[in-house]
């Protein structure tokens, strides 16, 4: 115990200077979706990398993979004890719209008890958490657990070569469980642990129809306008109940059990905390179902961008050649990215007219994941909340995708304890995302405390 | 009949020099709704004040609007001849989307017997045609008939300062017929004259949801996303026989003649006209009308362009703030542009759900307009196509919006004889818009017959 005690006075004595080094890697743009991004995408692993040989990690290497290279380190000198993976990403969303930042994305900026910077809460403040829980117990001796580390720089593109590095890293990855630090507790003083994620399948739909851009005077009328096109086979995606119309979407679905809604109904994550946090009047979505339960447990449709025409200021009489719409679905348990892959297919198939061509790109997939509420590793991860946050943590669903935690289930076959400290309100892939500075200082407590006692 | 001969035989000499001036007045990117491009939109203007000059022209002027100025000039000593006003406009579309040019849209480039460039047809090939027609009669003599200029720059932008300028100056700009080049003929060897034009009724909607961009995981299937509902808001703008469903939307439509419509049957652009133009291997339209009905005598409304949510490569997993359409209405009479954009906000208001907000901004209004087919000036314009072409020119409507012609009836009180030689193919507002040489040459020739045959 005295190990712990030490380390949790060396994080409180040294806030200060954390949080100069924490504003040096938020500094870094290292956006992994854009090409001109590449170079701040390498500097963000090599930054990880050089952390990670200070806290006298070893065979610390970034390792290629067909995008943007992996971060290992290891310490393996506790014989007898568990060996931990701890999986990270340290690559970032675009920070788009920008004029809606307050400061400038990638020049973090502290105000009240926040620090604003794209990749703040998501995930580079809990990376940092992390390695800093980790400092603190180097620093006091031997660690006290087998240790390795698994930092991609995908995560936000759908991390499209991660479960290839895995298949072809079983052994170097080879672990008794993963510590996933990419979660949410559901407030500053509400710890909790996620036991379930949703997938992805996100497609880029293009609808085409003339040959090239037309006068709408010209023509409109007697060409049909892919614009228009696109919106009638969108609008159709939905029924009037809110549900996805795609054939056979829900064939899958497993049902919430009774217990669970019960649960869940419980969660301080009800209407309010929704319309709150969006900042709307009303909310939306498929009939039948609570909030918390659509974005928990349910199945969703969303259009993530829409583009065609004439965008820029003023008027452009056009009648646009294509129309492009970003669509992706997250999914839940047993639903598979492939059949729903199909099912998008077969919809335009049935529902796109014979004016226009079509064409889907299939851009990220990604199955949803149901974790062991009852292992020894989640009572540890929930003790460590409880000593921590002095309050009883809640168990809960997650609507986001994570889908790395599938893969480790599949590949490895070991699950996962998934313990980020994101808040509801942190705006991760927003303008102005941020960081509560105060959660990660308790962030950096609790992974001493749960570290520390896996045996 | 000598002055004729003589001017027609001085067009013929001189196609060469008149081409490399050409491509001077197309290389300046007077682009009228783009503000960066603002200084070009002037160069135009006074190269064209210069060319007015070069005529003879007097108390050559570029006076200021709101806006874009207009080029003025005159010339008045043809005692008891008939004041002829000739309307053109001096700025162009976007040339957007740039990568589709196979040549730059500003470096004016001879393929065949095509010049391709942005403006090259519409319209500044029609004016330089007219000023050159101006350039071989004055070289012969005396002008025939009494001449004034009104040049505009906001054409492409739905004229909004052009009414209130011609009201300011209806002394200046009396006269007994508007001589307006901004049209099109059916094909090179097809002669035609247009007796009525579709009026336009240009907006932006916008439908704005939750505050920020949100994730799409976290309140994706909970709050109602504003891309959906726009899809949701446009689709329903069409029911399934192709007919607008703003309320009261044909209330003032005035039905085809029975005549009309067999003349129109008789004309050639039919349905196998705008699929080839266009490329599509099917139309759509209004049921119950032909291709050319659609698009001459029916209203119509056009999704412009779509914008919302994240559009570059990749994927971005947001639930988007807001979604931005821009929708057109090409009106006939006497459809009242003020009257539709009250029918379009009643349409929201009826059926936008109380889950967002949303905005209609008003960008470009004109009524549409009728035209007297039996006008001796009518007569004068067909002769001269007749003698020119060698082929009896055809009357028919035409599917775009030249407010002008309108305000000139209302505000003036005289018709318009509208004679441009745009051809179907030129690709006006599109990638790679053209110009055929010849046919730019045949139109210096009519317009010299035009005006030496007004008394």
């Amino acid at each position: 115990m005295a190990q712990i005690d030490q380390a949790l006075a060396y994080l409180r004595a040294n806030e200060a200077p954390f949080l100069e080094e924490f504003k040096e890697l938020l500094r870094i743009p290292g956006i992994s979706t854009l090409p001109e991004h590449q170079a701040d995408v390498l500097r963000t692993a090599d930054w990880l990398a050089d952390a990670l040989r200070r806290l006298k990690m070893e065979a610390v290497d970034i390792i290629p993979t067909g995008g943007h290279p992996v971060v290992y380190g290891e310490s393996l000198h506790a014989e007898g004890k568990p060996t931990i993976l701890i999986y990270g990403h340290y690559d970032v969303q675009p920070p788009d719209p920008l004029d809606e930042w307050e400061t400038p994305p990638f020049e973090p900026t502290v105000r009240g008890e926040n620090i604003y910077a794209r990749g703040a809460s998501d995930m580079k403040g809990q990376l940092f958490a992390l390695l800093k829980a980790l400092e603190a117990l180097q620093r006091q001796g031997p660690y006290p657990l087998n240790i390795k580390f698994l930092l991609e720089g995908e995560e936000e593109v759908g991390s499209p070569n991660l479960a290839r590095f895995i298949e072809e890293h079983k052994r170097l990855l080879a672990c008794d469980v993963v510590l996933n630090c990419d979660g949410s507790i559901l407030g500053p003083d509400t710890p909790s642990l996620i036991y379930a994620l949703r997938g992805l399948a996100y497609f880029e739909v293009e609808i085409r129809g003339p040959k090239c851009d037309l006068h709408s005077g010209v023509f409109g009328g007697a060409v049909h306008n892919p614009a228009q096109v696109l919106c009638d086979l969108l609008a159709g995606m939905h029924d009037a109940d809110g549900r996805v119309t795609l054939p056979g979407f829900y064939d899958r679905v497993i049902p919430l059990e009774d217990d669970e809604r019960v649960a869940t109904a419980k969660l301080p994550i009800q209407a309010e905390h929704f319309m709150e946090l969006a900042g709307v009047k009303a909310l939306w979505g498929e009939k039948g179902y609570t909030a918390a339960e659509r974005v928990g447990a349910r199945p969703t449709l969303e259009i993530n961008g829409l583009l065609s025409g004439f965008t820029g200021a003023g008027s452009k009489t056009v009648l646009p050649a294509k129309a492009m719409a970003k669509v992706s679905m997250r999914l839940v348990p047993d639903q598979q990215p492939d059949e729903v892959a199909e099912q998008l297919r077969a919809y335009l198939r049935r529902h796109a007219p014979e004016t226009v061509t079509w064409e889907v790109r299939e851009l990220v997939h990604g199955p949803g994941a149901l974790l062991d509420r009852n292992s020894s590793y989640t009572a540890a991860a929930l003790q460590a909340l409880r000593d921590t946050f002095g309050a009883e943590p809640l168990l809960h669903r997650e609507g986001g995708s994570i889908p790395v935690v599938g893969h480790m289930q599949r590949i490895l076959g070991v699950d996962t304890v998934l313990m980020g400290f994101i808040l509801p309100d942190d705006g991760m892939h927003s303008p102005n995302e941020k960081l509560h500075l105060p959660t990660q200082h308790r962030a950096m407590q609790t992974y001493v405390r749960f570290l520390t006692s896996l045996t």
